[in-house]
Order: C-alpha cells, then sequence, then structure tokens
C-alpha cells in the first residue's frame, strides 16, 4: 500500500509523482525520490525493483520478510532491514521495516507494525539544510527515528523488572516472580535481537573503514545512532543480566522460605507430640499408678504438660523458629 | 552410486556423459560437468579422483565421512563437506554431503541421507542466464537449498520448546518437562554442530578478504547464504538459551510446588495431631477427671475438639497454606 | 549555572572574561579558555555552542544528560561524557560531567552531583609547567581526578562484601545476606557501566592507534589514567564474580543448614514417637495383660521407655544428628 | 634410551649411524635423520643437543617434561611438545613426547607413555614420494599420528557419557550419577588440555600467515592435522556442554525425586493419623459415650476408620501421590 | 633500604658505587648498574629517579604500590610491576616488586614481600656469556625468577583441591567442603590476577609486534617466561573451572543425603505410625471388643503389630530407604 511518493530537490518538494514516473525523476540530477510503502504487495515491489533497478536478492528478502536486522551492500545501494518493536497490552510486538537507498532515491517498506514514519517526514522536510544532504540524510533520520522508539521499550522493560523486584523479597510470591521473570526474559531477547544485529551492522557506517556510498560524509551522524544503540544495548544486557540474577535469588528465597516453614511446622508439631505422649502415660491402663488416684493428679497433669509445652514454646521462640 | 552427471555449455545441457568419460568434457573450454553420487563405493571416488583430479587428502575426507561442516581450498579447487539434517519421528538424524568444485566440474557426494538434489539440478537448469556462472552457481545452489532445509527443522525445535513452555508452570509436569528439555538440547546441539561451522566457511567465501577462485565474483550470493545461516544460528542460539533458563525455571518450579505441597500437609498434620492430643488428654486415667462424669462432656469434647481443628483450618486457609 | 570561566596564555592565568567574551579570548593564538558549568541551561549551552563552535549533535547530548561514557571526535574537537559516581548513605548516586575540548578550550558541565573540580584548577594553577601543554592537559587532569575518585568507591564496595562474607557461614543469616548481596550487585552493575565504556574510550587516548589531537603528545598521561581505570575494572570484575560465589555459597549454606535441623526435628520426633508408641500398647484395653497387675509394672515402663528414647538419643548423639 | 636412528636420502633408508656420529650425516646435503629417543637421560639429551645444535632453551623443556603442547620457532628449527593420552582401565593417563624439527634431522623423545610410533616410519617408509618432502612431512606423520590417537579416546568419553545419560532419568541413581559425571569431567579436562593448546599451535603451521621453515609447502597436511584436532576439540567442548547439562538435570531429578518420595510418605501418614485420632476420640474415658454401649459399635468404629482412610486412600491416588 | 647496587661491564661486576654516585657510572658506555632496593623510602626513589632520570608517573605508581602487574614503555625505558605470591601458613601473601629497566640499568624495589632476588644476582654473575646482553637480560631474569616461584604456589592450590575433592563425596562433610572451597577461591583470585595481566604484558615483550628497546633481541628468554605463564595461567583457569564444579557438586551431595536421610526417618517414623494407630484402636473403650477378652489376646495384638512393622520394614529396606 502506497504511503506517499515525493521527489526533492535541493532539500525542497517538487512533485508527488506517481509511482510509474518514478524513473523519471530518479534520472535526474540533484534529485532524489522518497517512497514509502506499507505492506507492499508482490506487484509493487515488482514494479519498485524496475524503477529503481533495486537488486533482486534484496527484493526477493523485502518480500519474505523475518529477516534479522542488517545493513547490506548491493554496488552503490543499501539494503537495511530494521525491526520495529512495540509494547502492545503488555505483549512485545514485532514489526519490520525494509529500506532500500540509492545516491537518488529512498525506498521504505513496513511490515505488520502500526508505526509510521510521517514524523520523520515532516522534520526532514522542515530542515532543508539537512536535506539537502540526500538520501543519505533521509536514511539517518529513519533509523535515528527507529531506534529512538525504542528507548521507551528499554524503559518499560525496566519498569517491569522493578516491580518484580519490589516483589523478590516478599513472602509467598515466588511463584508469580518467577513466571513474570521468565515472560520479561522472553520479551527482552526480542529486543535484543532487534538490537543487537543492528548495532553491527551501523556499526560499519560510523566510520573506521571503507563507508557504503549513500553515507559518505554522513559519519558523525551514524556514529550518533551508533552511540544511542550502544546505549540501549547495554541497558538490555543489564537487564538480562538481572533477570538471570532476580532467578537464582527467588530460587534463593523460596529455598530459605521453606527452611523457616518447615522449622515453624516442625515446632508445633514437636509441641503437640510432647502433649501426646505425656497423655499417652497417663492413659496406659497400669493397676498401681499412685498418681492417678491423687486428688489433683489430673489437673497437676495438664499443668506439667502445659509447662512442658510452654518450655518447648519459649525455647524455639527464642532461637527464632516461631 | 550414480545419480546423474551432466555435461553443460553456456547454461545448457549438452550430455549425459558416463564416469569415465568425464575428463573428456571437463577439458573442454566453456564446459563444465556436473556429476552426483550418493553412498559412493571407493572405486567410483577414485575413478572420480582420477577424471577430476581431485586432492588425495579430500578424497580420504570424503572416503572416511564424518567430518565437521568446511570449506577447504585445494589450489584452483574447493571441497566442502555440509551437514543434511532432518527430523524423523523426532529424532534428529545426521547426513553429509561433500562436494568438489573445480574450475569447470561439480561433483556432489551424499551420504546417510533420503535428501536429494534434483531439484537443485532443475532449478538450475530452468534458469539458464544463471548457470552460466559456471560451476560456482551450481556449488552456491547446493548450499542455499541446503541451508534452506534448516529453517523447518530450525522451526520444529522452536515449536517443540513452545510446548514445553507452555507446560513449564503447570503443577506435576516437572519430571516429563526436565526430560524433554534435556531430549531438546540434544538436538538442538546437532544442528549447532551442523550450523556453527558451515557459517564460518561461508563467512570467507562472501567477501571481504580474498575468495577463492571458482566462488569469484559470486560474493553477493554467497552473502544471502551467509545471512540465512546467521539467522538460523541466532535462533539456535536463542533455542539453547531459553532452553537453560527453562531448565532453571523448572527447577525453581520444582522447589516452589514442593513447598506447597508441604505446607499443606504439614497443615493437615498439625490439624490432626491437634486432635490426637485433646484425645490422649481425656484418655487418661486419672481418677478424678470431673468432666468426664458430665452429661454433655463427651459431646461438648468433640465440639471443642472440632472447634480447635477449625480454628486451625481456618488460619491455615488465611495464610494460603490450604 | 557558571562555576568560573577563565582564560591562560603560556600556563598563567589572563583573565576571567564574561562568559559573552570569550570568543575573542579563544582566537588570540597560544591563550585558551577553561569554563566549568554546573548544571547548565539551555541558554547557557546554547551562548556556549555560538562562542566555541561546537558540534550541534554533542550539544544536544549534553543537553539531554543521561548519555553512556564515552569520547567522541567531532572534526579537531573532543565530546567527552564521564560518569560521576558517589556513595550517599549507603545509596549509589550517578552525576554525569560533560567535556568539550578544543585546541584552545576545555567547557566542563557538571550535572546531578556535588562532586567538583576547583581542586583540579587550583592543581594546575599550581603546575605551570603542566598547564602550558594546553587544554589537553586540563582535560587529563580532570579524567585523572574522576578516575581517582572510584577508588574509594570500589573500596566501600569492597568492605562491604567483606563484612556479608563475615556473615555468610553464619547460621540464619542466609536471609538478610541473599538480600545484601542482590543491593550489593546492583551498585557494582552502577559502578561497572560508569567504567567499562570509559575504559574502552581512554584507551583510544593512550594511543597505538591515531590520538585526536588536542590530546596528542599526552599518551603517556592517559596511559595513566587507563591503567588506573584497568585496575578498577578488575576490582569491580572480582567483586561481582564473588558476589555470584557469595549467593551460590549462601544457597548452598541454606539447604545445609535446612537438612541439620530437619535431621535434629526428626530425631526429637522420633524419640517422642517411640514414647507415644510404647504407651499406647499399654493403653490398650485387653483383658489379659499381666504385666499391668505387676507392683512395679509402671515404674518398670517408664524405664522401659526412658531407657528406649535414651539409646534413640544417644545413637541420634553419636551420628550427628543432635 | 634409544629408540632407532636412522638417516634418508631421497626417500630412501641410507644408514642407521650411532648416537655419534649423526651430526656426519647432518651435514651432508639432501639427507636428513630421524632418530628416536624414549624417556631420555640427561646425557642423551646433551648429545643430541651437540649433535643437531638444539637451542638450550628447548633442551631445558624436553629435559624437565611436562610442558603443555605447544609449537616453538628457534631460528629455523621447531621444538614442539605434545601430550600422549591414554586410557588405562578407566584412567586416563598423560605422557608426552617432544620433537625437534630441523631442514635435515627429526627427533622425537617420548616420555612417560607405551606408544610407539613404529607404525609411523613404517608407513613413511613405504611411501617414498611422500619421505622425499624431508623432515617436515616426517614432522606432519607423527602429528597426525598422535592426533589420530585421540579420536578414539573421545569415543571412549562419549560412550561413558552415553551410558551415564542412559542412568539420568532412572530413580535412585542420582549419587553414582554424580560422582560418574564428576570423574568423567576431569578425564575431559586432561584431553582438553592436550587438544586446546595443540590447535592453535597447529594452526599456525597450515598457513595463513608466516610458516616456519621445515614446514614450507606442508600447509595441506597440517591444515588436515588442524582440521581434525577441530572436530575433536568441538566433540571435547560438546561431551563438557552435556555433563554440566546432565549435572544440572541430575540435581533437577533429585529435587523432583525428594518431592515424590515426600508427597508419598506424607500421604501414608496422613492416613494413618486419621486412624490414630480416630482411635483416640473413642479411647476417651467420657462416662457418656453411647456409641461405646452399642451392639455393633466396635465393627461400626472400624468400618468408619477404614472408610475414612480408605477416602483418603482414593484422593492422594487421584492426585498422583500414591 | 638499599640491598645492594652493583656496576657490570662486559658481564663482570667492576664497582659497587654508592646510590649517589650511580649517574657516573650509567653515563659510561658498555656499563650498566643493577641497584636492588626493598620497601624503598621516598626520599630513596627520588634519589633513583634523579640518578636514573626515571619518569615521573612510573615513579609515583612505585611509590604508591598496589599497582596491578604491567610493563610499560616510557621513551627508551621499561617500568614493569609483577606480584610476588607466597603462602604463609595457609594465607596467601601479596607483595609486589617495581623494576625500571634503561639501556644501562636496572632498578628493583621490592614491597612488602621476604622473597629476596640474591639468587637471581649471583645466577647471573656467574653466567658471564648471557650477563653481557645486558640489562635486558637482568630484566628476563628477574621475571623469570619470579614466575619460577609461582608454580610450588600452584602445586600447593592443586594439593589443596585435591584434599577437598577427596572429601566431596563423603558423607557428612558439606559444611566443611563448601567453606574450604570458598576460601581457595578467593586465594586462586589473587594468583590469576597476579599472572593474567602479567601474561598479557610479557606477550608484548616475545615478539610478533615491535619490541621495547632493551628488551630487543631477547624474545626468545620472554617466550619461554611467556610459556611457563601460560601454563601457571591455564593451570589456575582449571582449578577454578574445577572448584565451580565441585561447589555444583557439593550443593547436589547435600541435596542427595538430606533426599536419603528423610527417607529413613520417614520409614521409622511410619513403622511407629503403624503401631501407635493398631495399640490405638485396641485402647478404644467399646464394651463390645471380642478380642480383648480373649486368653491370648494381648500377645497376637503385639504380634501383629510387630509383623504389621516387620513387613515394613522389610519393604523400606528391599526399596533402600533403610
Amino acid at each position: 500500500m502506497l504511503i506517499n511518493c515525493v521527489a526533492y530537490r535541493n532539500g525542497q518538494k517538487i512533485a508527488e509523482p506517481p509511482l510509474t514516473e518514478i524513473s523519471d525523476f530518479v534520472s535526474q540530477p540533484g534529485t532524489f525520490v522518497w517512497v514509502a510503502l506499507k505492506d507492499a504487495s508482490s506487484d509493487e515491489l515488482q514494479l519498485m525493483k524496475e524503477e529503481f533497478g533495486l537488486h533482486e536478492l534484496a527484493v526477493e528478502d523485502a518480500h519474505h520478510g523475518h529477516q534479522r536486522p542488517k545493513v547490506e551492500e548491493y554496488g552503490d545501494s543499501i539494503f537495511a532491514v530494521i525491526h520495529l518493536v512495540e509494547i502492545v497490552e503488555g505483549d512485545i510486538h514485532l514489526g519490520e521495516v525494509d529500506i532500500f537507498v540509492g545516491r537518488n532515491y529512498v525506498l521504505s517498506v513496513r511490515n505488520r507494525s502500526q508505526q509510521n514514519f510521517l514524523g520523520v517526514r515532516a522534520r526532514c522536510e522542515r530542515e532543508q539544510h539537512l536535506l539537502r544532504l540526500g538520501s543519505g540524510f533521509v536514511f539517518y533520520a529513519l533509523i535515528d527515528a527507529i531506534v529512538d522508539r525504542y528507548f521507551p521499550i528499554v524503559d518499560a522493560l525496566e519498569t517491569e523488572l522493578e516491580e518484580i523486584e519490589e516483589q523478590i523479597f516478599a513472602r509467598g510470591s515466588a511463584r508469580s516472580n518467577i513466571e513474570r521473570l521468565y515472560a520479561l526474559k522472553r520479551k527482552v531477547q526480542v529486543l535484543k535481537h532487534a538490537v543487537a544485529p543492528l548495532l553491527d551492522a551501523v556499526g560499519k557506517l560510523q566510520g573506521g573503514g571503507r563507508v557504503p556510498l549513500p553515507c559518505a560524509d554522513m559519519q558523525v551522524y551514524f556514529r550518533d545512532v551508533y552511540d544511542h544503540l550502544t546505549r540501549i544495548n547495554t541497558s538490555v544486557d543489564a537487564i538480562r543480566d538481572t533477570i538471570n540474577t532476580a532467578m537464582q535469588v527467588n530460587l534463593s528465597m523460596v529455598t530459605i522460605e521453606e527452611g523457616e516453614v518447615n522449622k515453624r511446622l516442625a515446632a508445633w508439631a514437636g509441641i503437640f507430640a510432647v502433649a501426646t505422649a505425656f497423655a499417652g502415660i497417663w492413659g496406659m491402663n497400669f493397676e498401681v499408678m499412685p498418681e492417678l488416684k491423687w486428688q489433683y493428679g489430673y489437673p497437676a497433669a495438664l499443668l506439667l504438660i502445659a509447662v512442658a509445652c510452654g518450655i518447648l514454646y519459649w525455647r524455639f521462640r527464642k532461637s527464632g523458629w516461631l
């Protein structure tokens, strides 16, 4: 589905050509065309392939979808796959945007996601001195916008982790803690798989070695994106690390709590066992058991039992079992 | 066992020579011979060695089998070992294909596997403009086909993992979970050992450094295979990671469940212990126990016992033990 | 908020210009201006950007704050972010200082921290032969001062760890140990995230490859900082490693203690169960139970019970259960 | 102790000189001497040092023994240490062979091992076209033979692991499993320490960078050894990984089994506690307990107790505890 | 404190100058001065700094002490920090030696350690052909001596580990095992921190890249030290790995033992519970309980109880619980 298709020259919009006339604009010097598609059909991709002269393997990847994040060079053009991550009602949702960048075109194909990039286009059109830098800047602006949207995801996961942490030393919450930690770990894994390969890919655009043509002279900008990604990646790793520790701690807490409960139960069981044993002895049927005949034998027996139990209770209390 | 042996020129089939005449075709310029063997005998390999001039060490490896995946250069030719992975009735099954690639020949020897590559040959013969690229393209097409067959294996393992995950927080399934996780881990290990070394090997074919001769100018294609392998490898690592976490979670669940059961049992034991202790006391044989003589002593005693047990029950219930 | 703004020439203070006249001094050869801000407002940063000609992306980072530690080059100038770590009442507190370094200026912006760098300025002004080295030396002096302040943090964390370690084999302290270890681990993580990226960043300044312009000829100094950071990093890793081991040991101790308690309880339960069983037998109502009629039946029975319990007690004692 | 000492020219044996005349042969062009010693004495090593002009540090290493596997260059010659691994009655046994290789000599010193290399010499003398390659080929043949002897060790360890795995889900075998896994892990560690450093060392001989002189033009052969070592190393790592998992699983099984036993015991305890409680009630001595006077009170009571116990039994059975 | 100060020329001692005249000797060609200090005071270091022209940062490091092991270049000279590790009465003790090496001087400053290097000096003076190699050889000889002293430490730790391992499957030793393993791990950590950074540092001296001036042409010697360090490092890693496994195994053993004890206790508890239940039934006060009137009712009852308990005992025995 076409979102929009605009031709720019010198940082200014000059036309909104229909898809079939794109190649006319692409061939004009100093002009570049920026097309945005959403859940593109096979026909649309085929048309784009012809208009822009895209590489077959790249178009196939965009058609199949479900690629891992990457930035690949095909001659003078770039094909990038980036994950779009959203949290919808507590569940993490994974979309994908495929970006083709050539010297004078940018084509973005967004799949399975409600996020749009109208804001990116608006910002680019506002800042004409930057848009004049051409397709490389648009590519940067798209990646930057996507990466910026990772931050609230990280924040949400960190908040969730903190909520769990508050419960981790609470009694009786072990089962729900472990379930929540496990669910959180799966979400973090999704984000990690979106971020880590992109970090590697953007690392190559930020300089050091040779930089693909459309991104030449943009290293400072991509380094900025790289820096953001590094920050996200570090946070994600910290969350993962903390989840692991929290799981281990949770297990320890379960064991400790069990031990406490066991002691308490055993203490009470001991107290009643003593009472029962005493009662059993005076319940024996020997003929000659003088105390049974005493006037105050019964209350004395009850008292003795109570005192024995009391001493036990007091000792258990003192040693912290009750 | 010979599957087929075909000579191609300019992307078109020109002959199906018998094995012993291969060398005549190999020596013709612009021609290449593509031979497919299955569970090749020692004699067949010897014949191939002579016809194609294969290196002794490579032939020895193909003869012994059970190699790890690799791509080796012998002068101008390549010797590759790739694992074929199938899931047969829940068990993972490991086959092997050995591929010899020279400037004008491709020899594939398939061992211990029911998978065949007839589809690859058909696809190559269909796409003549690609087959014209020569033996390097056939090599790519074979690897691509094998790697594509890893995807359903990954899917199957992921599905199996998800089935286990659904049981992981269910009560009473700890033993079967741990057995299934262990079995799954062994399967994943087999796939990992098929994928990881191949990833390294294909990484060298996709460019960056020097590329072996038959694969020159094919980097874009091998990068595509490399990308697929990376995706598979990432999935395999994610499965392994999740299995480890699931095992740990499973152990936690066992401990938690045990704790719950213990509390429950202890609670009931406590209730009965109280009843027994009371009954024991009134079972004592003291002569002066006035309540024993009361008209309603017995029902009162029963009531008292019931009330005591009831209070205990209510307290245990409130603290979540029952 | 402006802390101070001083112009230096030949290692000596020559003026304290107002912020708006900085550019006049910056343009004079052999002169450099050192400005220190604290929690700079947006306007102040904008002014600095104009006076020093700072890069937009760097100023944006300084404005947003919450960056990870890094040292970035923008043309001939450097932008560095360094974390300030304090321990306030047992909690770890994270501040940040952003440093812009050009050939003839140093601008430090300190955020969310009570630590100041007046001492650094005083030391630099004292050692004129070093201050003559220019902005690069000031940059070194700032980093060196910040890194030196990490050492007491490491010491505090090590002390805390040692206190926990002293409790780790003590009975009954498992719950507090695990809580303290967990809290300590979070603190160590904060320090780790301050140190590890800085280590990488300073590693690039200490030579080997190309060194950013303002730091040229300062490699020996930055190597010294790098060495300090490596020491801190090693200590932090050792603490983390020990925490992990201590957690594992703590879990073992819990399990061992539980086992000991269980044995003890079971031993006592056994002793009373024996008494109860004997008593129960003589409490049976059979008509012909000759021992019930004996003169000393009752004391004999009590003796027997006592002896049985005594033997049990002695055996449990011997096997270390009691 | 001298095993044998032979001089070769053009791939053919020309003499068996006494040790003291070796230097005469070494100096002849196109000739090389191959000496095999076993548990060499200090004097023998001193003699060899003089005859071949070996480096002092290398001879010292050979004299002390207990080196880790390595391949070191001393000028134009090579000094290699390789571990010999045998399994003797279930225990792993570690020997060592030190090999000195020069342009025209090979000296192997075998220590603390019953394995000999007579087969290697026989094979080399049989394949004269290879022996003609000189000392480098002999060096390859020795390493190849040693590495080949690692395979049965790996197989034995894998078999042992599989035997343990068959027991891992069996009830009541936890203690022996953990003991066997621990013992196996120690054995695997010995093999790992023999293989891993050798892998690195042979990696340098198989090309890529500069190759030590005696091994020049032998890269293809050393790559073959390297490939074998990689296979062994991968297997060893897989065994280690599986042992770790198996230990974890074993612990889980212990906990699960304990939980099952606990439930079972608690169930029976509950059933008897109910019977005891009922009996205790009718053992009370209240005067007015009408049911005690009933004709069929006793059988009714027994029936009631039986029914109560039966219901409990049935419920426990249903919930899988019995 | 000065240990000794000697000037050498051509491998021979020529004088023992007082510290203040060192610079006269240092300036003579072909001469080098070797000074050994112990726990040097601030003044001594200042004097050395002037006599040898040491770098300020290096002297500061030596003054502060507590550096991590390293080898740093300052122009043409080297500054090295190496840890001295001793085991005193079972505790590990950490000293430090700082070595300054220039073209014609060696200064070693030993801190907090009883180990001395008189043996090194004696060996050097004995082997004049090596001492002639100059300050680089002395530097090697010192490092070599220190590294050689690590071996007995490793042996002591291995012995301690083996002693623990012998106890690891013994019953009732879990608590002391875990305490000893924890203490051992701390000791190993100290050694690891002494060895690992030194390994990296010496790795740079053994060749490959550029080698600091005083060590030029000494690569073979430093490779020997490097090899020793690698061996030590590997041993240390193996010990650490084994400690981790042993801790895990110990936890398993605790759990297994607990399970065994639990079963045993539960079995005995069951046997007594049966006896108590039977006794309770015949202790009921029903009027019509015919068996109570039988002549041999009592012995029959005792027999029945004994048989019931016997059967239970036999069954528990068979299933291995008793």
